[in-house]
């Protein structure tokens, strides 16, 4: 099943996502049209309407609302990456200049302000307004909750599992939650199925995140990802947390992390204790019962396409695929 | 009448919209909680929640919603300014560090939207939440229009009057006139006097930011502002461009702009011309009929001590009270 697949099956919906995204960013503002048309030329996976549009096709058919909220979705995580380049000074993305490296920070800030009012304004004209907003404004909260918490716990090298876990439900898992509830409220899904669409959207998004805090550890530079950002950053995810659980090294090792900004050589230390524990290893089996714990939310649905390509996304995670 | 008349006059109605805001902004992110204190302690005149407040009660008896929309004016304003801070990479606001120096430029744009996630967050709880998520997400297109207008002009340095009120209705002015609009809402008015509450606002706004761009010649470092900032950035502002109207050398004084880069020398030569054409007269004059305008709008509204503040604020503007 590849990705073709999935936009074929989703057919003249997935058109008109699109069709919807351009429209909501056109302005009279030549450079701000011009900018948006640039962001949009250099639009990534679309996994999120993508998401949105295969739930409410998993639970009915998909209806202007869909379309709206999955436009939306893209929108609302463009604006954050728009601003995340702005805060991390990214020079690129996708291999090409950011708005922030060729406009300078300021035009870059208001831009991302720019998608997000389009994405609020597209679900304002929605039936289910009220949830969607609030599912939207929420997503926006957590991402900062996300951040700050992420930021006091570098700070004092005391992350545990579960503020890991909280951290990446904000800074990933709820903008996929929130894509999923809004898509379900559309197409009128009843409770069960409602709550199913939020848990799969949430352990999606775990899944996917947990997946990229493995690959900085077990990544290769040759992936064009660079490797060991995170510890660097005295981020401590899951491969790290999953070694020092149970290790008699865990004070000395804590502390090796805090020590990083004058030590950047304790990297190397703390990598290797890492692969001693089989860090990544166990970090991969949590991933897999995220990626399952997925894939059984779809259970609340009926069987069919929409259903198996949700699974299909799940599984894709996985670095353990049978 | 000074501000605290005001205060004085709106009573417990104030104290509610205090109240709101501290209470929005909660978090059990000790990072969090601690820099939004920080910053609400440092908070400015309020100004948008004041104008939202007495246009409810010019109108009628403000309610929770008038209540919740004064506070989410405040809570968007604030995001635009902690947005402007990081994208002008500045030190310092209101005398204090801010949130982009003491946290870096990531964090700061992520509280950033967090306070404009709580705005949409009240806003959405009022009776006519459509209309004013609509005013409040148009606010916030507005503002990237008007900085990538200012951005395209700079660079042709073209500017013309039309552009330049355009400019600061998008920069300044929408967001007066969502704050009034939403306010008027809140109060039901009839739509003489919604659309009376929307003029008022967006008067109100230009002749705002009128005085700060004559303040650009005209002020003094002794008022705490630098002076002449905008012409260094090559942005053409009602002095220039009333000095310019009928001269004989507009395209010389023109091309000078344009080489302000290379040629920062330039600035005391325009500055001259625009003395000598008495371009801050013309603009204070434009200032004055914009006051005008907005005291104008109020005559929609009852006599009585709110629609005298609000004359009295929109008159504070003017270099020439009687």
């Amino acid at each position: 099943m590849s990705r073709q697949d999935i936009i074929e099956y989703l057919g003249e919906d997935w058109d008109c996502v699109l069709a919807l995204i351009r429209d909501r960013l056109h302005s009279d503002v030549q450079l701000l049209e011009d900018t948006n048309s640039r962001l949009l030329s250099n639009a990534g996976k679309l996994l999120r309407p993508m998401i949105a549009l295969l739930i409410a096709r998993a639970i009915g058919q998909p209806n202007e609302d869909s379309i709206r909220c999955a436009a939306a979705a893209e929108l609302l995580h463009n604006a954050t990456l728009i601003h995340d380049d702005v805060a991390d000074e990214s020079a690129e993305r996708r291999g090409r200049p950011t708005l922030s490296a060729l406009l300078g920070p300021g035009p870059a800030v208001l831009v991302g302000d720019y998608w997000l009012a389009r994405s609020v304004g597209l679900i304002i004209d929605t039936e289910h307004r009220d949830q969607m907003v609030r599912a939207f404004a929420k997503t926006l909260t957590d991402l900062a909750e996300g951040e700050m918490l992420q930021l006091e716990k570098a700070s004092s090298c005391d992350t545990r599992e579960e503020d890991y876990l909280r951290i990446i439900h904000c800074k990933t898992a709820s903008l996929f939650l929130a894509s999923a509830e809004a898509a379900a409220l559309s197409v009128d899904a009843d409770p069960a199925r409602l709550e199913a669409a939020c848990a799969y959207g949430a352990a999606l998004g775990i899944a996917f995140q947990i997946k990229d805090d493995i690959l900085d550890y077990a990544g290769s530079e040759a992936l064009g990802k660079p490797v060991g950002v995170d510890l660097k950053e005295q981020k401590i995810t899951l491969p790290l947390l999953a070694a020092l659980d149970g290790s008699p090294r865990e004070a000395e090792i804590r502390a090796l992390v805090r020590d990083i900004p004058s030590h950047p050589e304790h990297c190397g230390e703390i990598r290797r204790f890492v692969a001693e524990r089989g860090g990544v290893e166990k970090a991969a089996d949590r991933l897999a019962e995220w990626v399952e714990r997925a894939v059984r939310a779809l259970d609340a649905f009926p069987d069919g396409p929409a259903r198996e390509f949700l699974t299909s996304i799940a599984r894709f995670n996985n670095f353990r695929q049978v």
